[in-house]
């Protein structure tokens, strides 16, 4: 009954020659369940393909590009042609090996003497070698084992479970150099990064768990001072105030500020980005002059107040004024009602000047929102007359950042404090401005902000890479359960269940990175023609990527279980600081709706536009987009190579932008054709532009990814960052496969192997999973915890 | 080219007729671009129905099970034929009205004096009756207009977006009583909960921000005494130890205090649920006479004392050993390394004692673990000697809880100690048990700890409901935006992403909280043979409802903005301290495979046994689960009586379940097959397992949920009721939809198809949606917050 039918024809066929070089299985005499086996033999050329075979068939993963894999390998090993043949039978995927088949190979192996050792390059090549010629000393890597190993990515974790053989395991692969892909991702800015990294490696930089906000202020404001000092508040101001005027080096200072502490990161993005960024952006040569200096070197304190107890997301409605009084030639700033305060300024209880987001009212007439210089406090840091300051208290999180409330009672400041980059008073107390349309001016004045949305999203990045490496860390020291076997107990990085909960996110943290580096540097050099499409794509990351580091850093912090409740070991307050990323700097499902508006209009609107008529216009040019038809091969594809290929991605990815696009711009025609409100139409379709707006930063996110792996010189890290992209775009398309399905775009088949896909690709991964989290290079003494000893 | 081809036919086809009344709608002649439709004229009887037409072609509503309750209302109404025939036209899905038809309605509508007042039980059924007879005064609800708006479930927050009329809108509709929902809720523990509800609400209860653990450890203290002083803390203890042996009510309690403090709760769970229950449910009379009252009013503080650094999940690991001296007739407790120190321990910087989970050793031989009462500290607070203390310091939530690590160093306790109920030492110093087998003895031990499982399961819920009040009513008084021709911003519980953020999650607590009833039921009434079925119950639903409640509550406070991150608004609190839930008392991952393997095995195996042979034995029985082929008839019934109809909910749930337990069942067997151990086998499908854990957990609880609607006496409230089951049965099929699309359940139109009655659900259930928070019982001042003036 043992003996299958096909072995014993085989037998007959292929093995009736003498010249054929038998193996003996002593140790299949002493089985009384193998007895029946005495006399089956291969030759060692079969011998040595086994494990493979096993390996391979164990997870059913023979697709056809699998295939050619195998028989190319054949193609160039010298077999005989009955052995070609035989192993061609093996890899017929409609007549695989029997299960007895298996039970015999894995028996076979069970029961060799040769160990597997996990350190070797190519462990299952030489396990494979060395077992089929056991008596020879073999330590030579068969090429043809080899290629089949690389191009299948098989690793020591698919098999090292399903052999009872001796093995050297090894916890994490070195093929690859942690330091070299951290110097991909540091880009153009390696010396702006490297001598931050060191000094916030210094003492005066520890985090420590500190419970009240007044000893974390206490802390955040010396470091604040010490990275000014350093320069780096500065750095994105011109050189003759101090800096280097390279905005995307800021960034970078900016989001490995968050690997120290996010309390930390936004006063640091407070003080430079926000406060000095107002007056660099919204102001003139005199203000520079005047102020810019002072607040790179942090010696002139500020904030940044535009937000309002009643007016967050709505800023145009804040409801603050500024009025211009022609008599003294002032401007009064004034809050009308109590609950017309600014609120969750951050920096407002150590600031001296505010920058103030108010509607600026001259001669009787409202011009609209615009941003004036009020000081707050003197010398001794006394407030002001008129001024009232109140503590936010405390905060879920970045409780290091001191926001407060603040109210304005007829406060007079000169003319000259208006930023008037935009709209100006002149001598006469005329108003003027070149941008005549007032929403037009206040989008403007708006878009000079976009820096720091792509900031936030690059911070919150950062939060999601410092859990990542915490919880990896953790996850290969941690064990947990074991079989009856064994007397140690599994990693749990072993778990597939961890890998996909860590491994995802390590690859998507990988395509984020690069997709905020290219947006950043085109922010920088970006001039009108591309401002609304790089607004467009600032706030779809912004949303995109803050909401993946909440859920990122939530299932680190459950991958490391008690642990990762403890605050010692940093993940309660890399959560807590990053959750509130979701909503600052503009709140993400207001900001991915503007997103989706600038798609439907093919960014020709002004961003931020509630007009809906100006969207309307271009509806009509979306409905013109003629999608393919599915070819049922295509949507039927389950092979390898197809999975795998960008293109079959890019072509995915895209589909669904397109088509969102489409079916959203139908609806609120047909909306609008019946009468109804062009407001009303699109508050009908919001849950459609959310996920237009999230179609679309995957599409962006990917295609720029995909974009920087082609300029990747070294051959080993561009097929790295190729498994780290396809296990981006397979887990995009799988998490959205309920839409993909309702389109017809890929049939149940094809969703439930791209799924298999992805566990397979993050299993591929596991053994780099170490060098990848180092990769993002992060200092050792940001990371080190009670749990993750460096 | 405004009056449309039908339109003109109709006029005279049907209109020859003098007898009908003509309406002239004079405003009509005042706008030119009406002006063509001069001679353009309805009967009041058509009038009427045309508001309705409106609203439900705007939403491009029809499907049959609508056209049928439409048709219905026409048959009793008194209409000339030529008026029925008509509408019948109108409500032709096949031939829709045309744009032109849809926007010459809208405009009559809009040129109407007639205001729509939403406080009306029935407001556009009276607004079109008022609006047809213009010059009658009418406030007689028309019955068949009423029919169609009930049946339809026509809300206001459909339409009133739709007419540019006068409008008296409602934020909230009074139609149904929270207290009466409340009552349901509070089933048969009314007299337990409403004091205890009167106590929390006194000053001594009240929740503040409390930076330090300190000052929260004190308040907690405190308030731990007065429950306990009031009886709550022996609640479930029987009577001769001051409770009422009511396990259910225990629950009640338990959960109420969520509504308080997390870690009030937590506290009172470790003092009176594990201590106190680790006393009654592994001690004998001997204990319970001992100690068991002081435990209930909490004069002697307990631990609980299980969770080592390097043994969580797998319990039956740990280190402690606890080793009886014949010579002295006692047990020695000692920690063995630096690293096995019990840990978390909550209590432990307070308590005097600790039940402590030891590996017991008699005589040489390890029995493995049991629980053993341990003293730790004197009256005077002194730990004693031999045992360490450490506080486990700041955590991101549960501040008020002292966790700690605890070392036990040769402690000396007597025999008597040893919690004997299902192992013990006899006088001659000889080991017993009533059952054999370690494994199930070790099992039996914890299965008694089940309670506490259900209760995190219930403290998470009370969490997520907690959250929902606070982000409903600040919903209900944000404004944020407006159209063009509004003043008013818009309040943004109107916006449909906010409806779907916020009453997905409602009607999902509704669910839960009745599966958790009835478990906590079954299991204070259970006996052994529906313990196993319980115990995976429990382990399934603590872990899909801990999970549920964290992302209710992130939601929540992403919904409350900047607000939602202040900690005065009490979301923050909330967050911190549910987030630990999916990990204590069993991890999530951990915890739902352990459920999958029970529902494997029809619940026959031993619950937590990890002996996989047992489970293997069981799996041939999950494979002659026959499951019946679709009908594509059923798969592409998109009707909204099928989509609304529980039968087609269950079936679905239903045959998630089935389908996967086949699967995995099959693809275990397959690899077992191939002789690749069970152990590794059950690895493999681990995501698998996860898969079908959450899948029992959703259909568990929807059958409870509909079972518990059937008994409800009130019609109203039996159609709110049902409202929830049918938005959570459709919201799971709905987040499951790539699952069934790639089964083939259902079509892709059904998949849309559903989603859009998702959404249509919630804005039916808008009006309710204060309601339906104040239904959740909570204490007024639990959810008073500055943006929540209740």
């Amino acid at each position: 009954m043992f003996i299958h039918k096909a072995k014993i024809k085989q037998k007959h066929q292929c093995y009736d020659q003498p010249a054929i070089e038998f193996l003996k299985i002593r140790k299949f005499y002493n089985n009384s369940y193998l007895g029946s086996m005495e006399k089956l033999q291969y030759t060692s050329n079969l011998l040595k393909y086994i494990p493979f075979l096993y390996v391979i068939w164990s997870d059913d993963l023979f697709s056809p590009s699998e295939i050619s894999v195998f028989t190319k390998a054949l193609e160039g090993d010298e077999l005989k042609s009955e052995e070609e043949n035989q192993i061609k039978r093996w890899i017929d995927p409609d007549n695989p090996p029997s299960d007895q088949t298996m039970l015999k190979w894995k028996q076979l192996i069970d029961h060799s003497d040769i160990p597997l050792i996990e350190s070797d390059s190519y462990p299952l090549s030489l396990f494979s070698v060395r077992w089929a010629n056991k008596d020879q000393a073999v330590d030579q890597v068969d090429p043809h084992l080899k290629f089949i190993e690389i191009n299948l990515g098989i690793q020591p974790n698919h098999y090292h479970h399903l052999f009872e053989v001796q093995k050297d395991t090894s916890h994490t692969a070195s093929f690859y150099k942690a330091a070299e892909i951290d110097n991909l991702l540091k880009s153009t800015h390696k010396e702006a990064i490297d001598p931050l990294r060191k000094l916030i490696s210094k003492p005066s930089f520890k985090w420590e768990v500190r419970p009240t906000k007044e000893e974390q202020r206490d802390w955040v404001r010396r470091q604040l001072k010490e990275l000014a000092d350093a320069g780096y508040g500065a750095m994105a101001f011109e050189p003759e105030y101090g800096g280097t005027g390279n905005m995307p080096a800021y960034g970078s200072i900016f989001d490995n500020l968050m690997f120290v502490d996010g309390s930390l990161t936004i006063k640091f993005g407070v003080q430079f980005g926000l406060f000095g960024g107002s007056i660099a952006n919204l102001g003139t040569k005199f203000h520079h002059d005047k102020y810019l200096k002072a607040a790179g070197n942090a010696e002139l304190l500020g904030c940044f107040a535009m937000t309002e107890t009643r007016h967050g997301s709505n800023v145009r409605g804040v409801k603050t004024t500024a009025t211009y009084v022609k008599e003294s030639d002032s401007i009064v700033i004034h809050t009308p009602s109590e609950n017309d305060n600014k609120i969750y300024i951050g920096n407002a209880l150590d600031a001296t000047m505010a920058t103030v987001f108010a509607q600026l009212i001259v001669e009787g007439t409202n011009h609209g929102v615009h941003a004036i210089l009020v000081p707050l406090r003197d010398k001794d840091g006394t407030l002001l007359e008129g001024i009232r300051v109140k503590d936010n208290g405390y905060k879920l999180g970045l409780n290091g950042v001191d926001n407060g409330k603040i109210w304005f009672h007829n406060v007079v400041v000169p003319r000259e404090n208006l930023l008037n980059k935009f709209g100006s008073i002149d001598q006469q107390g005329k108003y003027h401005s070149d941008i005549e349309n007032p929403n037009k001016r206040f989008f403007t004045m708006l878009g000079t902000l976009v820096g720091g949305r792509i900031c936030v999203g690059k911070g919150a990045l950062s939060g999601a890479k410092k859990a990542l490496a915490i919880a990896v860390k953790y996850a290969l020291n941690r064990r947990q359960f074991n079989s009856d076997k064994k007397i140690q107990e599994d990693l749990i990085m072993d778990y597939p269940t961890h890998q996909l909960r860590l491994i995802k996110p390590i690859a998507k943290s990988y395509v984020y990175h690069f997709v905020l580096e290219k947006l950043i540097t085109q922010y920088a050099n970006s001039d009108t023609s591309n401002r609304r499409e790089i607004e467009t794509q600032a706030a779809a990351l912004k949303s995109t990527i803050t909401w993946f580091a909440n859920n990122c850093i939530q299932e680190c912090r459950e991958a490391c279980g008690g642990q990762g409740y403890m605050s010692e070991n940093k993940l309660s307050s890399i959560k807590g600081d990053v959750d509130i990323f979701t909503t600052f700097e503009g709140d993400n499902t207001v900001l991915i709706q503007l997103a989706a508006k600038g798609i439907l209009t093919n960014f020709k609107t002004e961003f931020n536009s509630d007009h809906y008529r100006d969207i309307l216009k271009y509806l009509g040019t979306q409905l013109s987009d003629r999608l393919t038809t599915f070819n049922p091969i295509f949507t039927n594809k389950t092979d390898k190579d197809h999975l795998y290929d960008s293109e079959f991605h890019v072509n995915a990815l895209e589909y669904k932008r397109r088509r969102l696009t489409f079916s959203v711009a139908s609806r609120i025609q047909n909306y609008t054709k019946k009468g109804i409100p062009s407001y009303q139409a699109f508050l009908k379709v919001q849950t459609h532009l959310v996920e237009l707006g999230k179609a679309y930063s995957e599409e962006l996110s990917y295609k720029a990814f995909l974009d920087f792996t082609k300029t990747i010189q070294s051959n080993d890290l561009k097929f790295l960052f190729g498994k780290l992209g396809t296990l981006f775009a397979l887990s995009e398309i799988h998490d959205n496969a309920a839409w993909y399905l309702e389109q017809g775009y890929i049939s149940g088949t094809k969703s439930k192997a791209i799924r298999n896909r992805v566990e397979r690709l993050c299993s591929e991964l596991r053994p780099h999973v170490n060098t990848l989290v180092d990769g993002f290079g992060i200092p050792n003494s940001c990371i080190t915890t009670p749990i993750t000893p460096v």
